[in-house]
């Protein structure tokens, strides 16, 4: 299990973006005075995640970095929502709130612990920006970090995998993806690369039906990041 | 001077790439009982990399990473200096010091400081490989490990300083490149980044004719990695 890099999903796996954001855009709609049934525009915008990526993963929309898909997603929401008053400021800094968001409690002692023996980075679909600012603010201590925009494929691309490996110089049995996420980690497996799974049962809060165990044998199952690194030696 | 970026050349600037690949090679060949003009060899390495990377720059050859560019002229200089007896793994082993160069004293205190306030990074000719592996070899604090093969461009391409301000979905004007080459910081305002010198007198040792003093009115010049931080209030 002596894996020379650990990369990361972020969303999910790394950050709670759904208490993160409803957190922020309560907040954000009730310093401003704007109704707005925020839980549902959260729920709602996360769940075109996997849709806007499709178009881009098939061809229908040409590249297109996360940022970019977040903002049309929030555009068509606040339509759908009936929510008024936002100016075009408020939306470039709503669609920022996804760098903003907050670390689970275990995330970052353990990658401390992981980073003194292991380059540690995010293998994620946020772009390099977002992942550089959502290091800032939540303090992450990436040695690396990989958007999909240098790749310019979403993960379950097998580019975004292999592309990872090859931009470490590491062969894919040198890399462990870390996810809380089966199907991430079973498209990672696909390109040889080692898996970690921690669970994330609060990521999607009521509405979570998946991903609430380990699916397959993957080669590391932890509770959470201290236990990662427990179990890596670290 | 709030630059929200600050990205930094390597090479010279962070890393004292000569005297640490003397160090290393001179080590090298005593406890192998090689003999070699290592210093010679270093020198000549060097000499070889602005050359190797036109070759790039101009298309006579196909985008090369700068691991491969040093494994060629390893390969070509060792002949001619007449040093015998490098296996494959020798020559692996001593391409890759290029991942063990040694900071400047006053870098990584420095970079501490700087990131409290600033996104710190890389804008190197290195990949991002060799850049990420040096990192943690000399404890250097990056945020984000900006490297040429993510842009296929080598400095001073405007590829590459546009590029970064890319990735990081800023300004040219929010970016400060910091160099101890003049011809790098000429190439950066270009593009519209600011800049910042710092001089580093002994990077080619005895042989060194240029880049002893700011050539131009740049946005900062320091005396070091402290007096840079100090200058922008970090």
């Amino acid at each position: 299990m002596n894996a020379k890099a650990i990369l990361f999903d972020v969303f999910g796996t790394v950050v709670d973006w759904r208490g993160s954001l409803i957190g922020e855009l309560t907040a954000f709609g009730a310093g401003r005075d704007i109704a707005g049934d925020w839980i549902a525009l959260v729920d709602r915008w996360r769940g075109n995640y996997v849709p806007s990526m499709d178009r881009v993963r098939r061809g229908t929309l040409p590249w297109t970095r996360l940022d970019d898909l977040h903002r049309a997603t929030l555009d068509q929401l606040v339509g759908e929502l009936g929510i008024s008053g936002l100016t075009e400021a408020d939306r470039a800094h709503l669609t920022r709130a996804w760098h903003r968001l907050h670390p689970w409690p275990d995330v970052v002692a353990g990658l401390e612990r992981l980073k003194r023996r292991h380059i540690i980075g995010t293998l994620s679909n946020g772009n390099v920006s977002l992942l550089t600012n959502l290091a800032k603010s939540a303090r992450l201590p990436w040695d690396v970090v990989i958007g999909a925009d240098l790749l310019h494929h979403y993960k379950p691309d097998p580019e975004v995998y292999r592309g990872a490996c090859a931009l470490l110089d590491l062969s894919p049995a040198e890399v462990m993806l870390v996810a809380a996420h089966n199907g991430d980690l079973r498209a990672a497996r696909a390109e040889g690369l080692r898996t970690g799974f921690v669970p994330r049962p609060g990521e999607y809060g009521p509405h979570q039906h998946q991903d609430m165990t380990a699916e397959a044998a993957w080669d590391v199952v932890a509770t959470d990041f201290g236990d990662l690194a427990e179990q890596l030696g670290a």
